[in-house]
C-alpha cells in the first residue's frame, strides 16, 4: 500500500477540517452545501465525460485504487529473475525455460519468455514487446490526462458556481441581512473547486506519472533480458547491463 | 453516436439549470440576457474569423457533428480487411484485388489498393498516401485548434462584457438600488464565456483530438498494410505486425 | 482581400458598439478616455520599441496590411508551372528556360529558374534557396512574435492604468459622489488592454502565422521543383509527388 | 557555504519585517496566525505527499541543505586530475593507476578508475557511467520537481485558506466591528502562500536547477577524460578537447 | 547605441508620468512611497540571489548597459574580412594571415585564425570553437533568464506588499477616512511590480533574447568561415555560401 498518498490525503483533510472548527464563529455546516459540490464534481465530470471516450471513465475507480495500492512491479526482482533465466538458457538450452513459465506472475515477461521458447524471430519479438508497452504506456497516459482534466476544470466550474451565486444575491438585495450569507454560499464552490483540483485531482495525477513511469522502466529492461536471453548473450553481461539501471544502492558490480 | 459527448452536455446542462431553479430567490430569468450573449458569442467568433481563414470558419458545423456522431473506421477491421487482401493478393497475384475494390468503404484503403493494382511504384504509393495523412492531420488541427480558440476568447470576452457593465453601472451610481441588478448584469457576461469554454469549447476540443489520434492510426495501418501486399508479404506476419497496434484483449496472436 | 479579416473586426467592433448604445443608462462617451487609450497603446508600443530591434516596429503598418491585403501565392499554380517549365526543360533543354524568365512573377520562382540556366550546382541551389527560406521564416517570426507582444503588454499597461486610476480615486474619498466614476474611469484602461488583445493583436498574430506558413509551403515545393528540373526528372513524376502536397480535392492524379 | 542563498533569504526576510514594523497603525503580532500557516505549510506538504513518492519527501531536508552548503565537484580541478592520471597512464601503464585511487575524493571518478584498471571493455564503462549519470540526473530532477510542486501547491492553499476565512466572516456579519480584522485574518494565508512560494520554494527549485546543471558538466567531463584514458589517447589532446568546457577565462590553451 | 530601447523607455516612462500629472485630483506625492518600492525592487533582487548563483548577479549591471549599448559584431562586414583572408590564404598560403592578425578586433576570429595558422587539427579548431560558442550562449542564457526571472517575482513581490498593507488597513478600521489612503497606499507595491516587470525587465529580456540570436550567428559565420580557410576552400564558394545568412537585400550573388 502506498503510505503516502493515504498520509498526504488524512493530512490535507484534516488540516482543513480542524481549521474550521478551531476557528471562533464558525461552524462546520456553514461548509456543507450539497448543491454546490453537485455543480462542482458534477461539472468537472461531465466536462471529462465530453473530452474522454466513454470508456476511459469507466476506468477511472480502478485508476483511484491504484493510487493507494500500486502494483507495479520490482525492478530489482525482475532484473534478478531475468539474469537466472538467462543462466538456464544458457546451461541448458532456451527450451528449458518452459519449465519456468509458471514460476513468471508478470503477463509481459510470461508473453516474452514464451515467444522465446516458440523460437519466434528476435525482430518480431521486439515489435510485439514494444507495441505492447506503448499500449500500456497510452493507456496510463488517459488516466493520468483524466486526472489532470479533472483537475483542470473543477475550479472552472466553481468559478461557474460563484458567478451563479453571485449573480443571485446581486439580484435580492432587499434583504441587507441576506448578503453576507449569499456571498458565504456563493465562495463554497471556488472552495470545493480549489480543494477538489489541489488536494486530490493535480496530486494524484503526479502520481500516476510517478507509477507509469516506473513500470515504463521495469518493462524497458525484460524487453532487453529477453531479446538478450533470445540471443543466447552471457548472463553475467546481461546482468551489468541491466544494473546501470538501479539506483547505486541496489547495484552489485560484479568488477 | 458518442453517448459520452451528449451524457456530458446534458449532466452538465441540467446541473446548472436545476442549481439555478432550487436556490431560493432564484429565478431562470436572472441569468438569461441576450445582449450578453451576443457580446460573448459574437466575440470570440469574431475573433476566429480574424484568426482563421474563412474556409476553417464554415467548417466548425461539421466539425462539431463528428463530436456527436464520429465516422472513425474501426482498427480492427481495417487490419482483418488488409490481412483478407494480403491472402488474396498471395494466392491469386495483385490483381485479383482490382474486383473486391467495390467491397472498400474507406476512400483511403480504395486509392492505396488501386495504386497497388495500377503497378505503381512502392515509394510514390508511400509518398502520396502519407501526403494525404499529413494533409488530413492538418485538417484536424485546424479544427481542434478553432476550439481552442473559440474557448480561448470567450473569457476574454466575458470580461470586457463585465468591465463594460461595471462601467455603465459605476457611472450611474444616483440609485442605490440599481447597483445590485446592474452588477449581476454585469457579471453574466463573465459567467457565459465560462460556461462557453469550459462545458463547450474545451472539452469539444479534446475529444476532437482524441478522434483524430485514433484515424491516424488507422490510416497508419492501411499504409503499413498496402506497402505490404504491394511486396507480396507473408499474410501472417502482416498480420503479427499490425496486430500490435492493437490493445492486447482485441489481439489474436497465432504462436 | 481576406474578407474573414474585415469581417471579424467589423462584426466584433459593432457587437461592443451596439451593446454599448442599447445598455439603459449607458453612453458612447462613458466608453471614450483619451489619456486610457494613451497609456495603453502608449505603454505596449512602449514595451515592444525595447523589446524588438527598431527595424522591426517600422515594419508593423506593412505588416498589418498583409492581414487584409495577402499576397501569399497559390500553390496549385506554383506548382502547374514547375511542372511546365520541367517540361519545357525536358524537350528543348534547360536553356531553353530563359526565355520563359519574364513570365515568372514570383521573385523566388525567378532566382531559383535563374540559377538553374546558369549551371550553378544543384547543392549551391539548394543552399542559396533554404537560406532564402530561412531569411524569409526568420522575418514572418518576428511579424508574429511583435504581435503576440504587444497583446501581452496590452492588458498588463490596461492593469497598470486601472491601478493608478484606483491609487487617484482612493487618495480623493472625500466626495462620495464622485467614487463611481472614478472607478469607472479607472476600468477603462483595463477594457482597453483586453479589446486591443482580445480583437486585434492576438487574432492578428494567429492569422500571420497562418499565412507564413502557407506561404512556407509553397516555397518548399519551388526548391523541389527547381532541384528536380535541374537534374531532368520526368515532369509526370515531379508532379505526383508535388500533388501530395495539395490537398485532395486540387489533385489531378494521373495513375 | 553558498552566500547568495544566504543573502538573499536575510534580505527578503529582512524587508518584509521592517516594512511591517515601520508601517503606522501595523504590528507583527497581525501578521502571525497558527492555523493559518498550518493550513498553508501543512496543506502544501499534504499535496506533495500525495503526488510524489515517500522516499523523495523524507530527502527533502537533504536537499534544502545543498541549497546553502552545496558539494558539486570543481570542472577545473576535475579536468586537471583527469589529465594527470591521463600521462601516469601513458608513462607507465594503465595498471599504474590503482596507487592513485586513494587520492581520489570524488566516488565517481573512483568508480569509472577502478574499471579502466581492471581491464574492463570501453563500451560496458560508458553504459555503466552514463547509467549512473541518468540516475544522479533523475534524482536531481524529484528535488527539483518536489520545490516546484511546494511552490504550486503553497499559493492554492493560501487562496483555500482565505476563502474558508472570508465563508466564516460573511456567515457571522451581525458585528460590523468584526468585519476588517475577520477579512485581516483571512488574506494571512494568501499572503504565507506567497512568501513561501516566491522567497522560498521558486527559488530554492531555480537554484538547485543551477546545481544539477553544473554537476552534469562535471560528471560529462570525467566520462570523456576516464574513457580517453581507457583508449590511451595523448594527455595534451585530451586536456585541449575537455578545457572546451571551462570558461574562456579559466582555460590554458597550448597552442 | 541602440535608439529603440532608448526611446521606449523614455516613451513608457513619459505617458505614466504625464497621466499621473493631469488626472484631475493626483498628484505625484501619492505615487512615490520608498518602502514599497524596497519591497518590491529587494524583494525581487532577493529571490534572484537565491536562485541564481552570486556572479551572475554582478553581472546585472554590465547585462543591462548592453541593452543601450550592444557591441554585436556586424554579420556582413565579418564575412566581407573572412573573405579576404580566404582569398590572402589562397594566394600566399596560410601563414601570411599571421601578419593580417592585428587588423582583427574580435577576439573570437582571432583565435579561429591563429589556431588556423599555428597549423591546428580541423576538428580540434571547431570543437574548440564550438565549446566557446556554447560558453557564450550560456553565458547569455543566464543574462537572460535573469532579467525574467525579476520579472516574474517583481509582480509577486508586489502582490505580497499590497497583500500587507490590506491586513494592515483591516485591522485598523476605526477611523473610516483612513480606510481610502489604506488601501491606494497597499495598491502601490502591485503598480511598482507591474511597471518593474512590463517596462523594465520582460521587455530588456526579450531583446537580450534578440542580440544573443544575431551574435550566434556571427560566430556561426566565422567557425565556417576559419574551417572553410584551413581547408583551402575556394573564397567564390566560400563567399556564396556565407552570403545565404544574409537578407537578401544585403547580399551580392556572384552568379
Amino acid at each position: 500500500m502506498d503510505i503516502a498518498t493515504a498520509v498526504g490525503l488524512l493530512l490535507g483533510a484534516a488540516l482543513l477540517l480542524i481549521s474550521v472548527l478551531i476557528a471562533p464563529g464558525s461552524s462546520l455546516a456553514a461548509f456543507v452545501d450539497v448543491p454546490s459540490g453537485l455543480v462542482v464534481v458534477g461539472g468537472a465530470i461531465a466536462a471529462c465525460g465530453i473530452a474522454y471516450p466513454f470508456g476511459a471513465l469507466l476506468r477511472t475507480p480502478s485508476v483511484t485504487m491504484k493510487l493507494f495500492f500500486p502494483k507495479a512491479p520490482e525492478l530489482k526482482a525482475t532484473i534478478a529473475q531475468l539474469v537466472s533465466f538467462a543462466e538456464v538458457a544458457r546451461r541448458d538450452g532456451i527450451l528449458a525455460l518452459e519449465n519456468k513459465l509458471d514460476e513468471v506472475q508478470d503477463p509481459f515477461v510470461k508473453m516474452g519468455v514464451q515467444m522465446a521458447v516458440d523460437g519466434t524471430d528476435g525482430e518480431l519479438i521486439e515489435a510485439v514487446m514494444r507495441g505492447e508497452i506503448e499500449a500500456v504506456a497510452a493507456r496510463h497516459k488517459v488516466g493520468k490526462g483524466l486526472m489532470e482534466t479533472l483537475g483542470r476544470y473543477a475550479p472552472a466550474f466553481g468559478m461557474i458556481g460563484t458567478l451563479m451565486g453571485l449573480i443571485i444575491m446581486l439580484g435580492n438585495m432587499d434583504d441587507p441581512e441576506a448578503i453576507g450569507p449569499g456571498m458565504a454560499v456563493a465562495l463554497i464552490t471556488t472552495l470545493y473547486g480549489a480543494i477538489m483540483s489541489n488536494l486530490f485531482c493535480l496530486p494524484f495525477a503526479d502520481k500516476l506519472g510517478y507509477y507509469s513511469k516506473r513500470e515504463m522502466e521495469v518493462r524497458e529492461a525484460v524487453v532487453r533480458g529477453i531479446l538478450s536471453i533470445q540471443e543466447g548473450d552471457n548472463p553475467r553481461v546481461l546482468e551489468q547491463k541491466l544494473s546501470t539501471m538501479l539506483p547505486q544502492a541496489d547495484r552489485t558490480l560484479a568488477a
